[in-house]
Order: C-alpha cells, then sequence, then structure tokens
C-alpha cells in the first residue's frame, strides 16, 4: 500500500448550480418578480457576510449554456452551515423557478503535495500547520473578485499502468510541484481554490478558478494537461465557467437587466 | 474458477433518495403543509420503530445539493418488508411532493473475508455463526445516532490484470483484512456498515458510514483508496452526504425550519 | 470466424417497466380510482390466460426503489403479438398514470452450449429438437409462482484480451457448461428464463430469476460471478428485483394496500 | 495514414423516434382525435409516395418498449428535405402528443468493400457507378414492405489493438466481404439498408433491417456478432425493432386499434 | 513534460441549441405567434450585425432529429458578451417556448500545428502575429454564407500507448499537418473554423463545418477519420447537423413556412 499524503482541511464547499426556468419567471406579475428578485438578492447578500454561520463566504456567477444560469458557490466553516443554507435558498420564492442542474460537496485542502512540511509540521513559532497564515488563507479562502469564475471537478487514474494510487509519495509529490510551477505562471492572472470531496461528491477534487480576463482560464488548463499529473493521471468531468457577479446584482440579472460590472474592479 | 468466499447476510436495506419539488410544495397552503409534514413525520417515527415489521430500523437525513433532498434508509428481515414500506410512502401525502432520483436494494452482509471463521464454523458453545453476538450486531444493524451519514454504491473490478474474481481467496482475504485495518483507525469516529447488493441493484455492494464530523467521512475513503483493495480493484459509484435527524425532525425541515441538532448527542 | 452456437428460440419477451405517478393518481376521485384498478387488473387477469394470443403467460411484479414500481412481465409466440399487447396496454386509463422506465424486448433461447445435442439433432423418435419437451418447457415458459422475481440484461465481452465472440465454440460450450453447474446448485431455490436479445434490443441476454426468498436471487449471481463466463466475459445491465403478485392483486396495489401473499404459494 | 475506402452515396435519411403521450392525446375529446389521426395518417401517405420532394420513399413502425412508439424513417435526395419534413410533421396536431426520443441522421452508402468496382469504376457500357442499376437499387432503396424492421447504428473501433482506422484497406475490406457472406445466408429473408452517418450523427454508421418474421433478425445480427468485423471491431449503439405498418394505417394506431396485417404481404 | 503548442485566440463562440416546444407553441393564439416570431427574428438580425458588442458574428440554423431544433452559433470579443448575449435571448418571449439541450463555450484557436511561424513570431514588416490578415481572418470568422453548417466537439487521447499529450511537439505537428492537408483537399467545399473549450466547456475543441453541399460534410469527417491524429488520437462528442438560414428566416421558420433557399446564395 502506497502512502497517502497527509492533507489538512478548512472550510465546506458547495457549488450549487441551477438553470431559471424562464418560462414560469415570466408569466409572473413584474411586481413580484420584483420582490422575488430583491429577496433573493438580499439572501446573497447576507451568504456573501456569511451571516448564517460563525464565518465563511459566497459568491455566484452567471453561467452561459445549456448546462445552468446561476453558479452559487458557499464556504462555511461546518459542512451542516451548508446542507441549512441551500435549504435556506429552497425556501426563497425564487427557488421555485430553479431547477437543480448540478452540484458538487468538498472542502478546501492543502495537501503535502504541494504544501510539504507546513501541512506536517509545527513550525518555529510552535504554531501548528492549521494556525500558520499561509494555510490559513488558503483553507479559509477570501473569494477573490475578479470578473470570471470556472469550475471543474476531476479524479486521479486508477488504471492498470497509469494508477496515480499505487505510485510512492514521492513520485506523485515531485508531479505535484511540477503541476505547481504552471500555476505559478499564471500568478496574478488567474487564482485557484483547491477542494477535495473524496467520500463527499461523485469526483475526488473541485478547482475553482478565478481571472479578469477569461483566456489565462484556457491557457492554464490547456497548459497543465500537457504536465505528467494531468496527461497521464487525470481524468477531469464536467467544466462550467461564469461571470462573477455581485450580491445584489443578482436582482438585476433576475429582471432581465444584465448588470455593468464594476468599474473599480 | 476462484473460490466465491462464504457470506452471511442480515437484514434488506433501502437507500430511498428523494427530491422535494418545493415549488408545488410551496404551493399548497401553510395548514394543509402542516398536516402534511406531521403525518410523514410520524410515518418515519413508526418506521424508527418498525412497527410494519418484527423488526428492523429506519432514519433519514438531509442531503445538500442537487441529487436529492431526503435519504431515507430502512432495514427490515425480509425484501418484502421494504417493498410494502415504500409502497406506504407512496400513500403519504408528502410522496406527491418527492421525485425519487436514486435508490438502492441490498442486504447487510458479513464475508469470510472480514469475519472468518465467525462466518464459516459453529462456535465451542455450539452456536451457528448467525447465532454470536458479533454477527448479529452486524447484520441487524442499530443505526448509529451520528451527525452525518454518507453512501455510496462500489464494485469490484473484473478487468484484465485486474480482476478481483479471478483472484485467489487468500489473496482477496489479505487485502481486505489490510482494508479493515485501514478502516479499525478510524474506531470510535467513523461507523459503517456494509451491505450486498449482487442480483438486486446495479453495484455489488453499497457502504453506509456514520460519523459526528464530516472530515473523518472524507478522511476514511481518502485513506483507503490507497490500499490495494481499492486503489486497484475498486470501481466506485455516486457519493451521497447528508445530515442525520431525527424521525420528528422531518416535520420541521419540510416546513422551512432547519432543525436543532440534538444538544446532547 | 469462430463457430457461432446454434439456438433455438421460442416466445418473445416483453419486460416493461413503469414508474406510477402517485402524485396524478391520488388527485384522482376514489371511486374512479377503483374503477381504473379494477380495469387493469383484469387485464393483467386477460393476459395471463394469454387471451390476446394463441398461447403465452404474462405476469407483474411490484419493484422497491426509483427505478420503476411495476414491472410486467409477457411471454408471447409473436413479436407483433407483445407490440400489440403494449399498445393495448397503453388504451388502458391506468397507462396515463404510468411513465415507461425501462423495457426489455427479448426471445426464450436454448443454446447448443447448455443443452447440447437437444438443441442440434432430431431424437431417437425422429422428433426435432423443438419438439422435445424438454425444449418446450424451456422455450414456451410456464413463469413461476414465486414470491420475488429479479431481471438483469447481460452482454459478452468484445475486449482485447476477453473476447468471447473469438474463443472457438468448444471453449465457450466448457465455460457455459461450468457456468450452468452453479446455477444446478440452485435447484429448487432459483429458477431462471434466459431470453436472446441480439438484434432487438440493446444487450444481448436477459436473465429472469424466480424465487420464493429473497436470498438465493443475490447468492447464485454473487457465485457465478466467479466462474469464468462471468468472471472474464460478462457485462451487466442494470439489475431489478422485486415481488411477483397475482394478476388480480394489481388493484389492491393501486388502491394502497399491499396484497397478501397467498399462503398456499 | 491507411487508405479510406471509396464511397458513393445516394438517399439522405432520416430515422424519428418519437414516444406518445398517451395520457394527454386520451384526454382530448375523440372526434378531434380521429381528426388528428386523419392528418397524421394523410401525412405519411403523402410522405410514403414522397410528395415532398422529386423522389424518396417513406415508411413508420410500432415499436414496442419504452423507447418509443412510432419510428418514422424517411429517404430525400436532400439533407434539407429531411429538415422541411420533420419540420413539417412539427406543424401536424399529432405531433404536439409526442416526445423525440431518438432520431438519425444518414446517407445512404455503397462502399468499396461491398462493392469492389462497381463504386470505383465507369461499366464496359460507359455508365459511372452511380448510372448502374445495382448501385441506383442499394442508393435511393424501395423499402421493403416486411412485417417488421429494426435499426441500429454502429461504429468501428479506434482502440490500441484493434483499431479499424489503422487496419490496410485490403484487410479492410477482406473482413467486409467475409461480413457480408453472413448477410448472404439471409437472402430472401432479411433486407438491409446501410447508411452512413460520419459528420452527421454519434454514430458512423445505421443499419436498417427488413423482415416478415422477426427472428432472422436476431439471427443475422448474433451469426455476425461472430465475424472478425464485428467481434472485433464493431461497438454498437441503441437497438430498436417495431413492426411496420401502411400509412394509412397510422389512424387506427392512433385510435387504439391494432392495424390487421395485410393478408397480402 | 512535453511542450505545450503556443495558440493564439480571438472571439469567444457559444453554440446554444435549443428544441422548440411546438406543443406550447401551437396553442398560442396566431397572431401572438407573429409578433413573438417576429421579435425573434428582429433580435437574431440585431445578432447577425453585432449590435450588441464592437464586433462579431451570429447565425442560426434548422437541425433535424431530436436533439434540438435551433442553433444558434455567436462570436463575440469578449466572454461576457456570449454570457450577455444568451441572457438577453432569455428576455425574449421566444425563449419561453425553448428547451436548451446542448451548448458549448469556446474561443477561435490559431495553433502553432497549424499556422506554425505565423503564430509564433512577429512578421518582417513588425506584425505580431495577431495583427496579421490571415491571422485575423481566421480568429475573427465571418460565418460562411452555406446552406449546411455542422458542429461537433472533440478530445484527443490521453490513453495509455495513446497519449496525444506526451508526444514531443514535432511529432504532434508533423500528424496536425498531414490532417490539414485533407482539409486542403476540401477547399472551396468546405470551411471550417476551429474554437478550443480546454477550461471552458466538457471537451477540448470544436469544429463548425460550412457547405454548400451536405455530402463533403460526410465526406471530409470520413476522410480524416483514418489519418493518424484522428486514427489513434481523436474522440469525437456528438455530431450536428443543420440548414443554415437567414436571421429573418427565424420568422417564417418559427410560422410553420420552411424558408425558400436565397437563390443568389
Amino acid at each position: 500500500m502506497a502512502t497517502p499524503p497527509r492533507t489538512i482541511e478548512g472550510w465546506y464547499c458547495l457549488h450549487d448550480l441551477r438553470r431559471l426556468d424562464w418560462a414560469q419567471w415570466h408569466s409572473v406579475p413584474e411586481d413580484e418578480r420584483e420582490e422575488i428578485a430583491a429577496e433573493a438578492a438580499d439572501f446573497m447578500a447576507r451568504c456573501a457576510r456569511a451571516e448564517d454561520a460563525p464565518e465563511g463566504s459566497s459568491t455566484w456567477a452567471a453561467v452561459p449554456g445549456h448546462k445552468g444560469d446561476l453558479l452559487f458557490i458557499h464556504f462555511r466553516p461546518e459542512l451542516e452551515h451548508l446542507a441549512r443554507l441551500e435549504h435556506g435558498f429552497n425556501q426563497l420564492a425564487l427557488a421555485d423557478f430553479t431547477e437543480r442542474t448540478y452540484s458538487f460537496v468538498s472542502v478546501t485542502e492543502l495537501s503535502q503535495y504541494v504544501a510539504g512540511e507546513q501541512v506536517t509540521r509545527t513550525d518555529s513559532e510552535g504554531r501548528s500547520p492549521q494556525q500558520t497564515e499561509f494555510v490559513q488563507r488558503r483553507l479559509k479562502p477570501e473569494i477573490p473578485a475578479t470578473r470570471y469564475v470556472s469550475f471543474y471537478p476531476m479524479d486521479k487514474r486508477r488504471n492498470q499502468g497509469a494508477n496515480w494510487y499505487t505510485l510512492p509519495l514521492e513520485e506523485r509529490a515531485r508531479m505535484m510541484r511540477s503541476h505547481g510551477q504552471v500555476g505559478a505562471g499564471y500568478k496574478g492572472r488567474v487564482q485557484q481554490i483547491v477542494t477535495g470531496s473524496i467520500g463527499f461528491d461523485d469526483w475526488e477534487w473541485g478547482v475553482t478558478l478565478f481571472a479578469n480576463d477569461a483566456l489565462p482560464l484556457k491557457k492554464i488548463v490547456q497548459e497543465m494537461r500537457f504536465d505528467e499529473a494531468s496527461a497521464i493521471y487525470a481524468d477531469f468531468g464536467p467544466f462550467f465557467v461564469g461571470v462573477q457577479m455581485k450580491p445584489e446584482q443578482l436582482r438585476e440579472y433576475l429582471l432581465g437587466q444584465w448588470p455593468q460590472a464594476d468599474p473599480s474592479a
């Protein structure tokens, strides 16, 4: 049996993709739509401030295409917070006009591969890995206020001749470091949050990327596809990309206006 | 032909996942919803006491995400009890607001791999395997009253070069023992119920895990993925995770309130 | 090119799985439901007596889980009989409350592998294979009146290194005989009807098993999975299991009562 | 790069499978149903005479099982004819009671493998391949008036060690000739129309078979599965089988009567 | 790690396939349908002129079969333009009669494989790759006004023994040049637009082909399937083919008339 990597985890994460039933929505009188949209935007604003839990963060994005319209992303300290939050969303009048088309349950994860001793050792000042600022920043992520956000789940393969789970730890660490170097080349252009979902959802990890320009979202995944960790060992699930918006812009979006990007963003 | 393991079986098990049609539900007048919710909670309370059969146990969990909202889990002595129980559920007013999104039919199973002679031999006091306390506890499980429950079905592979079903019995037993040792490391944190579903459902086994903290549910599956039995020979189906609740809390849940966890739990 | 086995075929078979829309059903006034249920039960009674064709047999089972509620199984001398029968079912008031979730079109099949000379030679009394009693019993099956029935479709693999269709006939026959010996060990506990569906449906065969206790339905498939024909060469489709009922019990089932098993059965 | 075979193509083909919403259909007053059914039968009669295009042919079949009820098959000189024809069908009142569950867009194809020089050379009388009677008959098919029709799409594999597209032309031609010999053994019992769909639909070919008895539809596909071209190189899609009917019989079928087969057929 | 190819990208692209709910559509009074159809045709006309963005192009096609009826294709300078455009479409009355059945998000891409130095070097006149006319034409495509359009997404394989992403750059370039030569043989008959979707959608590329005759759409894909890049390294998604129409013809199409092809086209 190969040695599993040590990992430390932080906030739980729910990706909640919904398709709007525009036909039903349009059948509602305008003033009622106004109210429903305002209620939903208010709900998202409170989510973004994590008023429903001790801490956390939330955002949403407008997704083009048939997979869904609204991608909600929530980070919370406990898995139950996420379940409760979604249950609360489902009590909104807006929820009755949405169909849940995809979701992903995971938890922010920092592994020994990437963070090395920061995950495994107490530092010189006696702080446990969880207490260091680097780790805190990664495990309790502030959501970057970028124009675009993308998301995809993935697995490492367990095929004959390409089985990630039977490789020695050092081999896996070497590949993940090389993988990380590709990512480092996009510093300032793409920010990523990696979440682990083994035991929670159908794929092993979720990758959520943030960028102000859409092109680097393509370039980084394209370039990474050539490194060993992806080329040989990765299987990818569906990809989603959307335009990130402010909580209160949900109101405009629902009322048929495309929100103006914040000029200061 | 490789030697099949001996197995002994106990209670039959139905996992019944349903999505709530919140839109339709919200269109019902509140007092009617009260009644429907009370009827459903009462039904679940009677299920939990197995009033519909000579013995058994039942629980439910609130599941986040698009796969479903309510995961009902029932154990009963006969497969027909489960069919009848679900038929009874479908007569509830609540059922008319649910869509069945997943289900799994299986039976508690204890195999020679794991339990060795306890499965194959009469003990020194002349008790058959089925009569020993250890076996009884495993085959007629009391459902742990934990905060979280997760479920996933799985197969053993029959691929060229990785065919579980052509391995010698001792080889399979060795791997399953090693697999069991990983599980033993989570004693007190994760409890599992393994059910067999060959001939009943699309996967060969179901694994239902119980834990008070969600993280060990991830950690145990992650660690196990590195042992041979999983890394090389396992295929996994969908994963579900939910917040386990008391039968009567179904009422609150349906009425839009998130039940308070039992402080004594 | 490997030599195909000789096969002889008998009655055509339709497995017709339907989900009941309980919500819609419950919205119908009770006396109307009574009428509809009586009409459907009467239809099934006439099907069971094969009044719609020169000969044949029919049954149904109540299936737990999300895949469907009602599994109808019909055997008839001609494929057109089955098409006409289903068309007739669709004219019933009940059909309007059902969704067709699965079906399988096949024909009873007896192959040279299993039946050897009984399939290939005229016997000493000058009877063609089709005329012998053994063959007649297999190809024009009386449906066993057991408590449980299960069904699954399957394929033989055509993979590199495990290609059933390039093996010599004798090799295939040897494996199928060994497979048959496992089945023989369940004599009196499990009865099976094998139907061929190459050219008719998405899998190559359908296997319908009948048993009074549910456990042997698991045990036989589990044990068979270890013989070469399954371990190396078989791919399995979805599995369905249900409680077999009498035609007239469809009425009670629909009216929300779970039929009492026949004490004499 | 291996040499592609020369192919010549004729009429475009649309397989259009639809499920009838019997519940909605039955909710329509009978005289209205009469009208709608008559309109649809008339439409199909005009399709069968190809009144909507310079030439072509059309038929339909009643399909048992959950995949659909009505399989319409149309051949026309141009792909646009098919698109227009389906658009016309969708304007029928009947279309509003149908759900499109499957379709297949292809074109009749005759390849060098099967037809050899007839596809590649001008004959002794100076006629181009397209002009010979044999080719015309294959590319502009008269639909056989048989009792049964079946359809399935298929691919040739591009797997490691079994890659049809890297084999030498002669090797492929040898296998296709052998494949053709199996088919020749069913002369008079099964007629086939092969259509190519590369670039048009999700599979590479469609095979439509016609027979007066259903059994040869099984026997031919079963026997072919053992020849190299299928056993090693073919992947199959879904299979459909139905009872072919006359255009005007669509009326009876819709009105709940099963059409009587033409005694002269 | 193999060297990724340099690529340059241009306009973002949305393929938006919708199925018309003809039943609902026909239930609308004719004059209202007239208005809705006119509004939609007007919207498409403005899209085709890219009035919603600094530049771009749009078209639509009528698709036969069950996958959808209307394929809208939009090119715009920013991904957000596409999201906003689709959001705008969803505010149309027409949208309420459509179901989104497929979509594809990508960006026009020119790779070093195909364009060589044009992608990697500044030319003799000091123009960057993006500034040359060739590159501009490919990255900001004028949509060819052909009778037919087809679309399919594809991947390059990452299998053992056939892993595109571990091949040396020169090897990949050699194969892509050979692939391009097949395409060159269809010059004047087929025009293609290649878009990259890594990081945006579930497949790595989209291929959109334009032709006045449907046959070359089949012939080119068929021939290409035999070159190494496809035969060994390509996986294909669903294929769609439709009849391209003018923006204003959407009105006729919706009102049940099949638009007359432009005689000058």
